[in-house]
């Protein structure tokens, strides 16, 4: 059984239960998952790893691609074993568990990670596991949904666990391109510079010896959660679709554009949705995740190829595409998230980023990740790597939230995550600012008239009318900065009766 | 005469007086100008302007490399001919202008200026005025101490002036390196992997019929205006030395380090100084500037060689350098400073980033801008570029300022350039504080305890211990996060009495 799974013959004796292969792990160990966005993650030694903290203590550094599926995160974490936990996360009960200071979490920008274990800035990771849709010959593996930091755990890790994922496709392979940089001083340039470019080998590379169980499974990815489009969304669009034909017509760009990233989530996947009413005709991605409107897009034809780190999708584009599997092998690549979201590649393709921010202010900082500015949302993602060095980028969100008890666009960010010198263009339902070449005085009344919400522009008119009286290149009025998120914890509305 | 500076013959009836110059400008138009940190800025032209404002109206974007010499900002911002200005600044009297809103000042990072240029994104250059050693056979422009962002001026522009300066050596020929670019979607990658490697010409190719007038001047530049170490930057110097040796020792890095970045200023310069009384041998820097400390450890044999965009030194060392150039011309090299500072280079090449900041809060956010949140100093620079994509990002402030009013470590930065994410080390002269790894919560102590002025430390402790009430992965309390800006305001100090 499983040959066509497990081609390298020696390995055979390394199949085992997850709860035998839990016994592995130790307290205090620092363990390196598969899994971006749900796709792609370990099912069953998540919860082995919960059953085994029933015994023993079992407190771990838990690093991943990005969010997990099947509820795996949330379940170890209200188990206690993940003690620590980078560089991604969204999940209600571990969210809850970083808010009340139980997890650790440290925030890091998706390209890094990698990077920082390979320096030795982080700690060595003593365990990676990994999902795969096969073993090669040669002891290498193939991932399943996504690549994320696989490459790097596998390669890093003393003790490496492979889950052989029966319900992912034997087709999958042939999917992924696995490069991974090499440590400095000897690194040499990324010689990608096209988006569908493959520079590396279709499977992760390791020595089999280090292969210390493999499980089996067979369950699917937990389905993306992302909302379908509404009024304001397709409004989003819209503008973002004006903006770029705009572009198109100056000639700063060709009516295929520049390979588009879009940022996870409900508002960036409906955005992308509203490219299907466009006129661009054979566009590309360069994104760390493709949700269903990638999909969509790679159907109608508007968009000619895409490369990401990971694919989510909902059950039904997920049926769709996993039934037609050969259709999309020329026209899609997954990569490792550190290439995914390189700043050489990202800088060099000249990205179109298209991210999401919770709130932003009127001079065009964002906050992406810090509700209130204290308590995690999800994460910063991917979203700096593409917004400090694509070519355009572009940040989306309702101009309200809790209807209209929550202005997003506010005086003074109440965390940062994107400074105002990495944010080019801002959209809300109500219309689109482009910052481009504008001081932070030009970008106020642009911003507050283009993409507040009427009930809240007279507030906002009113604040920097009060600011510029105190003068500077970016006026405030301190004791009034923060007002607004304060005044919402106090009487449950930013607005002033 | 100057048949050894204007080596193209057919230029030399475009020699002219500034004040001929001058009459190509008009009203509205945008000029791209030579100069970086005080380096290599033209001499003739700005003087030139501010007389012909006299005359006419005259209000024009002006775009450099980085900062002016010879008050030349200052003059122009004070005659009006300034109405719009980028990337950087550091003059008292623009500075001035830019804080009471006269001139729109576009603060950016310094690699993006170019990009911005060459993708349209910002209204193109209508004239270059470019300071030279040199103009070679086929019409080419040999720069003197900077490039910045010159080349792409030089290629963009309708009319180029030149200002051939006899005080620059000829010497200096051979000691840049320009490499520019390609326009997307065509581009390669850059091929520069180690710090000294020359990818390009040693002078800008133009068109020589762009070449509209040639004016000769005759002066140095302005010497440097960094002050020299105290006792502070002292401390602050031995706290990154012993850490950079503790990574050493850890085996992170060689014993010659990685590529040096050191920001402007005072106090990177000090911190740099100090190096001397390192182990480290071998050095390389990868910087923006090379202050006299660059010079300094070069000559003892500390650092091997350098890249940079400029050379901005005290009156002293600049004529010890200029009469020893035979001895630099193996050991540096200038380039665009979107090379310099390219996210691409800064990432292969592993980067250590040591910037200085104006304030950092607890979490690790840096201010690098804007006095008391509202009033810029100087602008971004470079800072980000490094910190963000380099191996290690080091940020140095003294732990007070204004005798002990301002505390440079607060709850809560009243603007933030870099966000906790880009900040790996923070120093002041009381300690230093490793951040890699650690979630916010474990920051604040650190920080507070490593960083700040033992006068402002029970105060900190107490806004950590009110904000860890509310929780959240960033604790804080609004109401109080800008208290201490808005207190010094009022009362002359942060201290609560
Ligand atoms: C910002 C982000 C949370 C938006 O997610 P989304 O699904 O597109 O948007 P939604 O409008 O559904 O907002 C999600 C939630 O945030 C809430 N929200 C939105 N703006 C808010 C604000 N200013 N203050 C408080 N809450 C806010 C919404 O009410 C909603 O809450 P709910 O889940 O309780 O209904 C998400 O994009 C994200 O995590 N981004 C950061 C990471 C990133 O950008 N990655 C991109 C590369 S992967
Ligand atoms: C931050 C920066 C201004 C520090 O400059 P420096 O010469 O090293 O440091 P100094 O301690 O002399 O400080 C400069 C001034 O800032 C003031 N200052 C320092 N911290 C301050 C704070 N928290 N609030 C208000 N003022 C402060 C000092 O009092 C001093 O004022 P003075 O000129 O009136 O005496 C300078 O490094 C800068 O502009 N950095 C941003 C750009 C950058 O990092 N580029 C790097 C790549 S080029």
């Amino acid at each position: 059984m499983y040959e066509d799974r497990i081609r390298l013959a020696t390995l055979m004796d390394k199949v085992m239960t997850a709860d035998r292969a839990a016994a592995l792990f130790s307290d205090g160990m620092t363990v390196g998952m598969s899994g971006f966005t749900r796709a792609g993650d370990a099912k069953a030694l998540p919860l082995a790893l919960v059953e085994r903290a029933r015994q023993a203590p079992l407190h771990l550094t838990l690093l991943t691609g990005a969010s997990l599926g099947n509820d795996s995160d949330g379940l170890m974490a209200n188990a206690g074993v993940v003690a620590r936990r980078m560089p991604f996360q969204a999940d209600a009960a571990l969210r809850r568990k970083i808010n009340t200071g139980e997890v650790m979490f440290i925030d890091q920008h998706l390209s890094e990670t990698a990077e920082q274990l390979r320096s030795g800035d982080l700690k060595a990771v003593d365990i990676a596991v990994i999902e795969a849709v096969a073993i090669t010959e040669d002891g290498s593996i193939i991932p399943t949904m996504s690549v994320g930091n696989t490459a790097s755990f596998a390669q890093q890790a003393a003790q490496v666990i492979i889950e052989i994922n029966l319900a992912a496709p034997l087709a999958l392979e042939g999917f992924h391109d696995i490069y991974v940089p090499h440590a400095r001083p000897e690194r040499e340039p990324i010689p990608l510079t096209s988006p569908l470019q493959r520079i590396g080998a279709t499977a992760i590379a390791i020595d089999p010896a280090r292969i210390a169980a493999i499980v089996i499974t067979d369950s699917a990815d937990s389905p993306s959660n992302a909302l379908p489009p509404d009024t304001e969304t397709d409004a989003i669009a819209r503008h973002v679709v004006a903006f770029l034909e705009g572009e198109v017509a100056a000639g700063r760009m060709g009516p295929q554009l520049l390979p588009l990233q879009a940022g996870i989530g409900t508002i960036a996947n409906a955005v992308l949705h509203g490219l299907s009413a466009s006129s661009f005709r054979d566009m590309t991605m360069y994104s760390e995740v493709l949700q269903d409107s990638a999909i969509a897009l790679l159907d109608s034809g508007h968009l000619a190829v895409a490369s990401a780190s990971s694919i989510t999708l909902s059950a039904a584009t997920h049926e769709r595409f996993i039934a037609n599997l050969e259709q999309y092998r020329d026209r899609i690549v997954l990569r490792p998230q550190e290439i995914s979201n390189h700043p050489e590649i990202v800088r060099r393709l000249g990205i179109i980023a298209l991210n999401t921010a919770l709130e932003f202010d009127i001079y065009g900082n964002v906050n992406s990740t810090h509700v209130g500015g204290t308590h995690m949302m999800n994460g910063i993602g991917g979203s700096g790597d593409f917004a400090r060095n694509g070519q355009l980028s572009i940040f989306v969100s309702k101009s309200v939230a809790k209807d209209g008890a929550i202005s997003s666009v506010v005086p003074f960010a109440a965390h940062v995550d994107h400074t105002e010198h990495d944010v080019d263009v801002l959209v809300t339902e109500w219309g689109l600012a482009d910052l481009r070449g504008l001081a932070p005085r030009e970008r106020a009344p642009l911003i507050i008239e283009q993409c507040a919400h009427p009930d809240y522009r007279p507030q906002l008119r009113a604040y920097v009318e009060q600011a510029l009286a105190g003068g500077g290149q970016t006026p405030h009025v301190l004791e009034q900065a923060l007002a607004w998120h304060a005044r919402y914890k106090r009487e449950g509305t930013m607005l002033v009766k």
